[in-house]
């Protein structure tokens, strides 16, 4: 299958490359950037030199419509829908890494985004979470992929919101590793800012990503789930770590905590239980597609605590974007992803 | 004044020595440590070579009697205590850096750590947190320093609690720098076990420092607090971020959040209210005997969550050990304390 | 093709692991362990949960004859010259990845590492680097893979060596991640004393991985090359970043320096060479089996700089033991090695 | 003594506060800065909050004359000179943290950086390196504070060339944490492209700080010295750990070859010939205005290898800077500067 990788020139464009030059099933057949058109694959990414030959170009949408079967998005939001729309009109299938497909409530969107640029597909996308959704993508053509930090919450959550176990009032302390904001030329993504210090950020307001955990955590559960939600930033490269505070609804003992998680992704491939007492580690998961997960529950206070790990780059965006394409075009879900983490 | 630093070999052994010798009303007339016996301190630590000409020696704790006035004991608890007993025998002041006298309750020390080294002596050291207890730390001879994560968790939370504004169910999530752990030989702290890398651990049990926490937070609120708590190792050397989810009884908005902050800590010099907006980090206290904290109403969801930082060898250690004995001998309180911290 | 790990317990074995389990013509059927004999693969490696069912077992190297093909033997040296000779004699083929038998000289093997444990088979392997050995590795069964330090400086050497375009007396200065320590529990490799911290050690004594460095060479020159070895620790997992300085014996000009690197790389998969003016970074081979080199003449001071930075265990250790035995079998010598790196 | 600080928002200006603050003999009456004027210091640095009630200001340096009796200006070259010239004009003492003042040829400084902006004053600073000019600081009143890796690789060299004992060619490779590139907003100094990654940098051409190297190492040495160096950057904060490789004229046993070096810094606060068998490290200065230094002879090789290390920030910017003030103003030489490192 040919595909292509739209605003490929950031971290997540990089990381689709890497795992799409090993997909046995599918050619990129083009790669596109505004400030880096002209340039070789392997001057812009030294880490690709002689892994493709490849130049970026200055594609509009359209253009690519006969040469693509399917697009991969990595545009920031807002500037992702009118690109997205073309496509989508020119008929070629879209997984959009951004956050313009990922909510279902317009209002909500333009509370957290703005204006809109492709109102009338609003709500077309699948949401492409495997794990909750992979009927609606075995046979879809437009699909949003989630965000890192609501994949992170949902997984290890969305078992107990399902079942009723726990009180929809959640609350989630993240971690997450620098190259979650992307190549931004910001002071504070300085190595001498990052390096030895933690710190938390957007406290109190609504985080962008905090509708996208509602929104599907309230889908699951069937009431509304509301989440106070403190992301931090970690001096790593990669990876989010994700605590989730829940409290059960009745007496929930450790045993049958951990049965909940381990009885919804027992069939999984990306998605680990961890043995009883072993918990999720950003290592334990670097640059492949787990997520790893562990319910613990704290019985002299009564709270439920739930644990995650994933890289961001990949289970976080483009491995979870690629898991998506290979349920929408009926290849093995594993395919291309399920390479061990690389440790140490 | 001479002092003498027991059980010297460690983190917070070394800290002190670096805090003590740009001290300018105390003398160390001694070091002890097991193993090191008999090296130059310049050659046990390289960073110190040129600054002292101590040795370290293998002294029994009565032979430090005559020679100094205040002993630092740095030792492991339960092996603490013995020799606190000791030197309290001998008349000589204590500060104690080891678990050994912080709680109040010996059943709840026994539930965490065993058999206690010297019953008799139980109760009757001073908690060292100078921003709880400065009066009875002005005339007293034998101290308790606190455990960094209690002090991360109860310079933000105690005002609060102080004065009945929270429910007293509260909820801690905490990330420390390895150096919390010592320098324990155990393949989890090796670098390629703990760079990039971030996991939280003893979930659900009771950590040691629960108990510390909830004594303390309890005496503050007049009523029993209880803390569900979850640390994380950060790849860090130093630090300890801490975010605490709490829920106002009543309404509490957010300038008066803040204002319970600065009306508590106006007059204090080592903890610092951040203005609206900024939040702490581990960078903006690193190697100083600053606590930087700062309070965020989450009116949406209802949560109040405040946030601390400290250098856990100087706040959470050592500096504070040092600020707990300036009161002891009413030197003025930030004596060889008051350090910029190291930034970048 | 069936394989067995033998003391595939550290992170040797790890890297080869995760490498195998995409090999497509390679099936594992034993890993073997003192210590974790028992333990099945994805407790000992959590990474590595959900990939494998294999165990760990503690098999005697002639046990393992009848079931595996080849052996890749990751012991340390003195231990796996045994071992090895056991599984010769059994008829196995064997990558051996200690330093038992890259060396032809025995008086230099027992200056360096003490006496043989297997010397009827001194000299019986071939040294494991393809870009020098291709053709003798195509028909072998016994290869010693080569040291990370002796690649990183023979790469970007022996094309000058070769010419006789550079003086024999060279110059290295090499910076290696903590992983090629293994995972050796010391003080020094714990993170509190390796984050932010770089130095220099073994200097002037001769560093175990000369002798190598100056067969190879010599062999190469056909005259004896001498080298000088300053190896340092880096805060990193992984990547060592070599500069090699030696003395051109006739003018080189800087354009010729850097054409014979291409002339004799110009056909390898896994060297690349730079374009003019980029140097060689950990992050650009990061998790990859390339070894990126660099040649700049210094025309003012008439040094010759050679830049080379490769993944220590991965081109340094277990991917070039592969990529060794896939010439031993004639597979295609990219096999389950052509991975972009990981970046960021 | 009154003291100003022009240019003080960078790195090194930040680092300069942190030492002035804890100078018993300094009062700072004015911080300069076009980027930041009008912000309280505490709110730039949020690290200085609590210790400072300094606003940054937009003063022109005419304007210190009457306020300051010494000015340390951190601005870039090229812009320091005409700012240095006015503040030296109006009669005030300056130490220049730039390099517009640090070489004696306005040739070589040209080639380096350009046209210069005071011309007239070419020439009439005393560089700044106490261990080599301490008597011509001890009565001036304008100072070129020497750059970072020149200090590290004149400390441990000159008193080789002091004495003719090695060859005036020498091979120097550097790695500096990169706080040694300020704060600039470069791609390359984000975290995520730094951490985990070394790389050499700027190989062949003219390092900008060679030429200083040169000049005075050839004083040192009463003949011409020529550098080849190679800086490389490393995932650190700060820190420099230097490799000097020369050649010993005459047979240099190691014992004549430490001797030299502790003869040359018997007597030198900040100067520490490390114990035989131990080498220089960045934890082991981190936050000081140590340099330490070593020399190991590799007899079998005929190389003399030297090292140091020592912080950037510190000994290699604004704590040298410091301690030339002491020197100039006939405080003691270690005023506010002798403090130990921070380790871990």
């Amino acid at each position: 299958m040919k595909v292509a990788v739209v605003g490929a020139s950031g971290y997540t464009g990089l990381e689709l490359l890497r795992i799409l030059l090993r997909h046995p099933r599918t050619e990129i057949v083009a790669v596109t950037s505004e400030q880096r058109a002209g340039l070789p694959l392997g001057e812009a990414f030294p880490s690709l030199a002689g892994l493709s030959d490849l130049c970026f170009e200055r594609a509009e949408p359209a253009a690519l419509a006969g040469r693509a079967d399917l697009c991969f998005t990595c545009l920031p939001h807002a500037a992702s829908a009118p690109s997205v729309a073309e496509l989508r009109k020119a008929g070629v299938a879209v997984v959009d890494l951004s956050a313009d497909f990922r909510l279902a409530d317009p209002a909500t969107y333009e509370r957290a985004y703005g204006p809109h640029g492709a109102p009338e597909l609003f709500g077309a996308a699948v949401y492409g979470l495997p794990e909750l959704h992979r009927e609606a993508l075995a046979d879809c053509d437009f699909v949003a992929s989630p965000g890192c930090y609501p994949t992170s919450v949902l997984l290890p959550l969305v078992p107990f919101l399902r079942r009723g176990l726990v009180e929809p009032r959640v609350l989630v302390d993240s971690k997450s590793g620098v190259s979650g904001a992307g190549r931004k030329l910001e002071a504070g993504f300085l190595f001498a800012e990052i390096d030895e210090n933690v710190s938390a950020y957007k406290v109190g307001g609504v985080h962008r990503h905090v509708p996208e955990m509602e929104e599907q955590g309230s889908l699951a559960a069937g009431e509304d789930v509301v989440v106070t939600f403190v992301p931090h930033l970690l001096p790593t490269i990669r990876g989010i770590a994700t605590t989730v505070f829940t409290r059960p609804r009745t007496s929930l003992p450790q045993a049958e905590a951990r049965a909940v998680l381990e009885e919804a992704y027992a069939e999984e491939p990306f998605v680990r239980v961890l043995p009883e007492g072993a918990t999720p580690s950003l290592a334990g998961v670097r640059g492949s597609n787990f997520c790893d997960v562990q319910a613990v529950m704290d019985e002299r206070t009564g709270s439920l605590i739930l644990l995650a790990a994933l890289d961001n780059l990949v289970k976080g965006a483009s491995g979870q974007a690629v898991q998506a394409m290979n349920l929408m075009r009926g290849f093995p879900e594993t395919e291309a992803l399920l390479e061990a983490p690389l440790v140490p």
